[in-house]
């Protein structure tokens, strides 16, 4: 039913409109509190810029890299996922734009886990490459959409035991449409 | 007294030479165990690069950026820093190489600080830039050494309460040469 087709359109990451998914670290710009001259005043140190939150059930935090290759374009969503035990950070080891797309959570509020999730509760960012993300334990989210090119990313996430996977399915037919880079190659 | 004056050499930063002082972290062929397909085969995951060893007397992860200006070669040494309750990680956003300065430590097995530290306990590296490096704590280390032009390093260290700083001083007259750095500009 053609009714029942959703095309998402990207919007900028910033940190407002990514609030309720979690954080954003901007590499050109860090923010943190406070800022410290150090080194003899040589170094700049932005502290603290997201949260590291891996501690649930007596995990730890893991450092890893991330090496992925394009998702083709257009791309049907089929199903997100979410870790219930800890905070996901993926930092850009390079500068080409990706995309983000996470999803409003109902049910958090109750801890039901959703059975499904609606393409309205769908949200698609755009990062200038520039800018990484930290994913807020809980938040539905597509694994990584990587445009153009091979790329590496940093990512801080959580060991340890527990169960910290769960996925769910994407109501209807929803698609990520073909998005024109200027940088890419 | 000229005698008493050191130059020190840069040799390449490897993991086996760099084994007693930390861990490398080599962006371009990352080491992890296992490494893992995931997102529909999309991404190649290096897993758990390093040891992030925050935990100590109630420590928090914490990951900030170092914006650092390069330090004026010829550089006489006068002391180094540890953390004792904390490792330490310098992951490098760019790809310049930087010189990375530590001392093994005597004094280690006693617990000790180390008063001073003599010029043949230094050892001195040089990553290629797309090494970062992951201290132990306790690391006798100087602060970052950036050549060329500015550059920026995501760190993770240590947070939270307790005396996480020491300092010693270096006997005799100890210098950092400059270095021929082909790629800067």
């Amino acid at each position: 039913m053609s009714s029942d087709k959703t095309e998402l359109a990207a919007r900028p990451l910033t940190a407002e409109a990514f609030a309720a998914f979690g954080e954003v670290i901007d590499l050109n710009a860090p923010r943190g509190a406070p800022e410290m001259q150090i080194n003899d005043g040589l170094t700049t140190r932005f502290h603290d810029l997201f949260t590291i939150d891996t501690a649930a059930d007596g995990g730890r935090p893991v450092a890893s890299i991330f090496r992925s290759q394009p998702l083709p374009l257009p791309h049907r969503v089929r199903e997100l996922e979410r870790h219930p035990l800890g905070s996901q950070a993926f930092i850009p080891l390079d500068d080409l734009p990706f995309l983000v797309l996470v999803a409003a959570d109902a049910s958090t509020a109750t801890g039901a886990p959703a059975a499904s999730i609606a393409a309205a509760q769908l949200e698609l960012f755009i990062s200038d490459g520039r800018q990484g993300i930290n994913l807020h334990k809980n938040t539905w989210h597509h694994f990584q959409i990587v445009l153009g090119k091979q790329r590496d990313f940093l990512v801080i996430d959580r060991g340890g035991a527990g169960a910290n996977l769960e996925e769910a399915r994407v109501d209807g037919e929803v698609w990520i449409p073909a998005v024109e880079l200027p940088g890419a190659k």
